[in-house]
């Protein structure tokens, strides 16, 4: 993301100016506030910028000691301008922002230089809320217990406040430079950050604190930038649909285009959104859990050592595979057990109803408590000394989310009466969405069978989403338009889900016609 | 004030909104907060409010428990709409504010309803400041010691606090249901109120920290109101033309009215405007050091016992006065002394040049250290055991100070090339202006000697302009116009005054043509 084309990011939420302010005289005897006032009106066209009364405190003395030539740094804030900071730093006019991805799992932060309109540098530290709970309603019931709610978002901050400063050390930043942080986070994960109760958000009718937080002062959450920083945390349409969706789909553009898109965020939910220029269409469920580390018997999450990409033999025993980094394995990720799956699948290790084929390699099958299992890397040559395998109960949790994931893209589409084939786009987002093969993904009947150059991968979109908001104060708008643009679905009381998804609980599906591709695959070792 | 035509004010600062929300279902399962939004557009018609975090973090539990039927108080913020507080006194929809006249000498605070448009009570104090200095520039040299500016600013400041408290209990209204004071003074009033360096503004160029105040919050200042509430300091529009003045204007309505008035502030400073809703023109002098308590040998401030009014015998000795509420005579308030002069010069006892004529009355005649003097009220009759008098020096400051107003008033209509007689109404401001009488002014040569009736006394126009920027929006930003209208003319260096001020020095003026009405008043006791 460093070349941003600046046309189209050039309207960051926070700008620098070296001002040269006319000295006052008989003539010109212009309060201090409004010389600034005008000079700023001179370089920015922006008339309306709030001075607070703290800086108008400073001004006599920094403009007369400066000797009129100083750096104003403005900042805005819900649609208006407030001037943040004056110096007399008039030969440096850096400015920075951070934006943040708040998942549940990792914490990914953005060095953003505002002035430049790139990105410095990344960070990605694991989310401390994880010690109260893996999954989110473990947090939700945390957080409804005494101060259960502070101390959540406590961590959280020290969290935010911790990266903040060591990515800013690395480049010799001073925090009090960075002037915006931009959250894009899941709905229970940006009210665990505001510390707004998350209680309704998890049970009928899914009632959300906030669908559109204001700015925030950084010194009401305690975020260690500028003193007059401001928090932006990206809206949400409800308890099912984040800001971290939102923030994708402004950057996958769906929103923009005529032709029919898709877009889709597997995690723990997998949230699902519809639509082009004229009408959107959202819904989520329960799709990925088998996909997340701590599931599945070997899953762990995606990290040095865990296995991405698996080629079995197809005429005999034996298969090939490669870890993260080249780490000694570890475990299977998400985007790794789906290429395993699709592998054993399509080399007849495992039947369409998920049943292993003893016969085909008798060699790496083995007994567990969980059924048959089919071990990919043996002890010996393994990080922990431990079988790395897939069990048959893992297998069926595997189907019923992959299952569960295309009965959502069954119903959205037919709920607006379209066909697959009319999706010209189709966007994958999240980490996870970045390592997924498409291809592989179809064979096991979990994305449909349509042209793989229409999948594109987005990588961290809710992270763009969040960098994107801090270069643009127009993206930032066009964010509400996305919001209210949004039909929101709901899925749990959808009867078409149900009879539907049994049909997906096989490999690829009972209706084999809706996979033709599947069968060419299986040819292709 | 109390019967304000609501369609002229009916546009408050703050309003309070009685709403009952929907209840959430899974049909609407919009966020507290969004819900808030979308009830508070129904009844305002704003589209966008501005939620404070810390009140969504009370929604949740107030909704519920309020069983969705709250009351909503919403504060215009420099020109945005803010959500000050939500309760559930559903059947209370009142809300207040305080307008403050911040005299150099006196403070007047006006106690608001918002919800009726109507001042319920006024309460008058001394400036707690006048302990540094009865004069604006002893109280700026204070300022510029160590800890000084911030000793008075405290000082005010608590003064408010006080105040406030008092009206409040005195009508058993809460501080809390205070979200708004606006504050109309000069501009070092202003300065020393927000805590800005007042240093710049008596040197020249005679340069304000601040034109345009933003509003502030209340807390940043310590008014003891709502804590979300806000302060609103009327804009100046520079050292010698403040915020009373604007306010005054705003008041006058001149600035509505396509015919020529002129508006003019009495107080150690004369500030006078000219103009109509095309142009304006402001110039200010020290016009009027004479006219408060203090200066002369009996001057006293407007209070109980001051002598307001004296009718001098024309055809022999003796007189007779009147005090403020009756008291016993204590001295000669500001509009006494113009009362007395005139009195004097028409009925001989001073002749054109300011000399005392002893044969008219002999027995009032005293000899004092500073030449002759005329005694008012003998010893025998006095508060104090003390004649009280005026003193052939008191005269001749008298002279110079009215000398000042009348050349101010010719230079500034010479400017724009327009005569007396064009003038078709003059408003004259400040307590002082309420109980001048225009027929005695002419005939010292104060003021010009135009038509009675076009004389316009305001009252305290400034504490009147702090009450209309509460109660009404858009006169806020009629302020603005008001104040980007004005042309200032700088007197100081004006070479037309000092050649005019000579001719002033006279009673009433040696060019005896311009005060016509002078000699029949003569011949009316």
């Amino acid at each position: 993301m460093r070349n941003l084309n600046p046309k189209y990011y050039g309207d960051p939420i926070a700008r620098s100016y070296l001002l040269e302010l006319p000295r006052p005289s008989t003539s010109d005897n212009r309060s201090d506030e409004r010389r600034l006032r005008e000079g700023l009106l001179a370089v920015s066209g922006l008339n309306d910028v709030d001075i607070p009364l703290p800086i108008c405190r400073e001004l006599p003395t920094l403009l007369r000691k400066a000797n009129y030539r100083i750096r104003a740094v403005i900042l805005n804030v819900d649609n208006r301008w407030e001037l943040i900071t004056i110096d007399d730093r008039y030969d440096n006019p850096s400015c920075y922002g951070v934006a943040v991805d708040l998942g549940s799992t990792g914490i990914v932060f953005y060095l953003v230089d505002l002035s430049e309109c790139s990105v410095v540098d990344t960070r990605t530290v694991e989310n401390p809320q994880i010690k109260y709970g893996e999954d989110i309603l473990t947090r939700i019931q945390f957080a409804s217990a005494a101060e259960g709610l502070q101390v959540l978002q406590r961590m959280v901050i020290e969290c935010f406040n911790k990266s903040i400063k060591k990515i800013c050390e690395k480049h010799s930043i001073h925090t009090e430079d960075i002037y915006a942080v931009s959250v894009s986070g899941n709905t229970t994960m940006a009210h665990l950050f505001l510390g707004l109760d998350p209680s309704h958000l998890c049970k009928a009718p899914y009632i959300p604190v906030v669908n559109t937080p204001d700015m925030i002062p950084a010194v009401e959450l305690g975020i260690s930038i500028h003193p007059r920083g401001r928090i932006y945390v990206l809206p949400n349409l409800g308890s099912y649909v984040g800001g971290d969706i939102l923030g994708g789909i402004l950057v996958s553009g769906m929103h923009r285009s005529k032709k029919v898109s898709l877009f889709v965020d597997v995690g723990t939910n997998a949230e699902v959104v519809l639509g082009n220029s004229e009408w959107m269409i959202a819904c989520a469920g329960a799709a990925g859990p088998a996909l997340e580390g701590g599931v599945l018997t070997c899953g762990i999450r995606a990290q040095k050592g865990a296995i991405e990409h698996v080629t079995i033999n197809r005429k005999g025993p034996g298969l090939s595979y490669r870890t993260i980094e080249d780490g000694k394995p570890l475990g299977i990720c998400g985007s790794g057990v789906i290429h395993l799956l699709a592998e054993m699948f399509l080399a007849g290790l495992v039947d369409s109803r998920g049943e292993l084929a003893v016969k085909k390699d008798p060699s790496r099958i083995v007994d567990t408590p969980h059924g048959k299992g089919y071990v990919v890397v043996f002890a010996g040559e393994s990080a922990h000394g431990e079988d790395i395998l897939i069990t048959e109960a893992d297998i069926k949790n595997l189907m019923r989310s992959k299952g569960a994931m295309f009965t959502i893209l069954s119903v959205i589409t037919q709920n607006v009466g379209i066909t697959f084939e009319e999706i010209k786009k189709f966007f994958v987002a999240g980490t996870f969405g970045n390592y997924i093969e498409p291809q592989k993904a179809i064979a096991i009947g979990m994305l449909p069978d349509i042209p793989l150059k229409r999948y594109k991968p987005l990588g961290n979109a809710s992270g763009k989403g969040a960098v994107a908001v801090l270069l643009s104060n127009r993206k930032r708008k066009e964010l509400y338009r996305i919001r209210d643009k949004i039909t929101y679905l709901e899925m749990n009381i959808n009867a078409d889900f149900m009879s539907q998804f049994t049909s997906s609980l096989f490999l690829p599906h009972t209706n084999l016609s809706l996979f033709p591709s599947v069968a060419n695959q299986g040819s292709e070792p």
